[in-house]
């Protein structure tokens, strides 16, 4: 994508899509044994006794990973991305594994920083939705730090 | 750590202490590259230039990560964990090549759930605290369902 190469150049409800992404078993379990050992995210016998998922499920932190690599492996914040300080994630349904997970951002809200006229805050609502049903898997409120 | 047999051994105000990780130069970059790919994570040069960090540091991501590798890994939750929901996290200070974090948790919330009577929901706000300092790097406020 198109480099931005401004805070300035967003504006809200401005909507940015990036592909998608699946997370295959092997990688699933891989990410979970190292961040998030927990049967229902590493061993898929174990797991379909899992109360809730009833079979192998991914890490949401996998997923929160999966989703920033296309948004910032896309290169459209590549010149203004400075950091970023607080993530609000929801994972309303579980993401199992080889399915595809759609990507997109919405800007929600944009505000030029008082003590730093070089950047801009933006909240970013990062949102994965499940191709074959259009469920929503996860979604995040970001605060970024643009500069301007 | 002895693993907890249900939701209802908790108390609100309890803590536990998960010891400490650092993460390396090579480990912040091979994460960063795979998912979180921005200059300040994975090139030590560029990094230098970077006006909010001046220098490579941790994706956020990562530290979420090591610190949920600590507290699952220490077998607490191992016998009572049924997944979550949602995460709020905020990182109050960057984390960068080396410098150990000490983690611990503490139970905020307690809830059992109406609608599943042999689960309950706890919010456990886990902390990462830089240990050269007492800076908290990572402070996260997590919706965890347990068994009852």
């Amino acid at each position: 994508m198109k480099p931005l190469q401004s805070f300035d150049e967003l504006a809200v409800g401005q909507r940015f899509t990036f592909g998608s992404f699946t997370l295959t078993e092997a990688e699933i379990i891989a990410y979970a044994e190292k961040f998030d050992p927990q049967p229902f995210h590493t061993d898929p016998i174990a797991a379909r006794s899992a109360p809730l998922f009833g079979g192998l499920v991914a890490s949401g932190l996998h997923t929160m990973g999966a989703c920033f690599s296309l948004i910032l492996g896309s290169g459209l914040f590549r010149e203004i991305s400075l950091g970023g300080s607080e993530i609000n994630t929801k994972w309303p349904a579980p993401l199992r594994p080889d399915e595809a997970v759609a990507v997109e951002s919405i800007v929600e809200s944009l505000k030029p920083s008082r003590s730093r006229p070089e950047l801009g805050v933006a909240v970013l609502r990062h949102l994965g939705t499940r191709s074959r049903d259009q469920q929503l898997v996860i979604e995040m409120a970001a605060t970024h730090f643009l500069k301007r």
